[in-house]
C-alpha cells in the first residue's frame, strides 16, 4: 500500500477490479496518514468552478461505526469496515473563494486580475442560487470526488462499497453535523474478507445516443 | 489510444494528469468505437441498487456541436472538441430493473430468489420516490460514472472538460430530448491543443472531519 505499489496498478485493473465489497476484516484498521491520503486524492477531481463543495467525515472509532450501524439500515459492512466515510455537501462552499483563488494567485497559476474578476462572478453567481441548486452542484461533485476516492482504495489493494441508503437526519443528528452540510453518501473502506460478487450493465447501445438521433 | 497503452498507463498517473482542458484541436476527430469505448468504461461505475440512472447523447457532428455553442455559454471548446458528451439522468430508471437483474441471474451472478426479492423492493421503492429524489440520485450516480469517463479519457491520452453550466431547458428543446432524461453535465473530450492549466486545491485538514469531533 505504498506509493509504489499504487504507481504500479494499471488504470484499466483498477476500473476493472472495483466491486462493491460488503464484508470487510474487521481486524484490519486503516492508519490515519492512509484515510488522509485517500481524501487526498479524491480531491484532485474537478468540481464547478473550483469551489469544492464537498467535506469528508471520517469515521473510524468502531464505537461510532455501531452508531451509524442503524442510521444505515443495518448494513454490516458499516461496523466491519476500517472506517466509514460520509460525504458531505458544503453548501456555502462559495465562503472559500478567496481562499482558493488565493492560493492558484500565489502559486502563479492565475493572475490577481483574472482571479478578481472570477471572484466577482462567482461571488454574485452562488448566493443568488437557491439552497436545493446548491445541494445538487454539490451532489455531482461529490459524485465526481466519491468515484476517484473509490477507484484510489482499489488501487491501494482496499476495497469500498457505497452506500446512499441512510437516514440524512439521524445522522446529521448523530454526529452534531452543521446546517451547512448535506450528507449525500457513505463509503464503507477496509480490507475485503469476501470478494464482492460481479455485476451486470446495459450495453453501451443501450445508454448511448448520438447527436439528433434521440430514440428512448 | 490502444487497449496496450491504456494497460501501461498507471491509475496515479491518470489522475495526477488529468486537468480541465479548454483548447482541442479541432482536426482531430474520435471514432465512434473509440467514444464507445469510453462509454463502457464509465459504465463499470456503480450505481444505486445498480439501477445505472445515466444515459450519454454523443454529439459528434460539428453542425450540431455549433447548436450547442450558444447553448453552452459560448465555450470554445464545445466546437473544437472531438465530441460533446451529455450527461443525461433517467427519472424512469426503474423500468429497467428486470432487464439488469434478469441479466445477472442469466450470468450466474445472482440467483432467481434472490432477484425477485430484490425488484420486489426496489419497485416498491422507486416509484414512491419523488421526481426530485430521483433526480438527486441520478445526479450522484452520475457523478461517478462522469470522473470515470473522464479518468478513462485520460489513460487513452485524451482530455475532457466537465461544463455544468449551460441551459438545460434549451438544450433539451433542441435536442428534442424526452422529458424522463434531465440533462446533467456536458463533457467536452478530444485532443488538447494546449495544456490545461493546473489548479489549487484546499489542504485535506481544511476538508476532513474525524468521528465526533465536528468542527466546521
Amino acid at each position: 500500500m505504498t506509493e509504489r505499489t499504487q504507481e504500479a496498478v494499471s488504470y484499466l485493473n483498477v476500473i476493472e477490479s472495483r466491486r462493491s465489497v460488503r464484508a470487510y476484516d474487521p481486524s484490519f484498521r486503516l492508519e490515519r496518514s492512509e484515510l488522509e491520503a485517500l481524501i487526498q486524492e479524491a480531491t484532485l477531481a474537478p468540481s464547478s468552478a473550483n469551489l469544492q463543495p464537498w467535506r469528508f467525515l471520517i469515521i473510524d472509532d468502531p464505537q461510532l461505526q455501531e452508531v451509524v450501524f442503524p442510521i444505515a439500515n443495518s448494513q454490516e459492512q458499516v461496523r466491519t469496515a476500517s472506517a466509514v466515510i460520509a460525504i458531505l455537501g458544503d453548501l456555502q462552499c462559495y465562503e472559500h473563494l478567496e481562499e482558493i483563488y488565493g492560493e492558484a494567485v500565489a502559486r502563479g497559476y492565475m493572475t490577481q486580475e483574472i482571479k478578481e474578476s472570477f471572484v466577482a462572478r462567482v461571488s454574485a453567481m452562488l448566493p443568488a442560487m437557491s439552497e436545493q441548486q446548491r445541494k445538487e452542484m454539490a451532489m455531482f461533485d461529490g459524485g465526481l470526488a466519491t468515484m476517484q476516492l473509490m477507484l484510489s482504495a482499489r488501487a491501494k489493494g482496499l476495497d469500498t462499497v457505497p452506500m446512499a441508503g441512510f437516514d440524512k437526519d439521524k445522522f446529521k443528528e448523530a454526529f452534531a453535523i452543521p446546517d451547512r452540510f448535506a450528507p449525500l453518501l457513505l463509503v464503507a473502506v477496509g480490507k475485503a474478507e469476501k470478494e464482492g460478487h460481479p455485476t451486470t450493465r446495459l450495453p453501451v447501445e443501450r445508454v448511448t445516443f448520438w447527436n439528433d438521433h434521440f430514440n428512448a
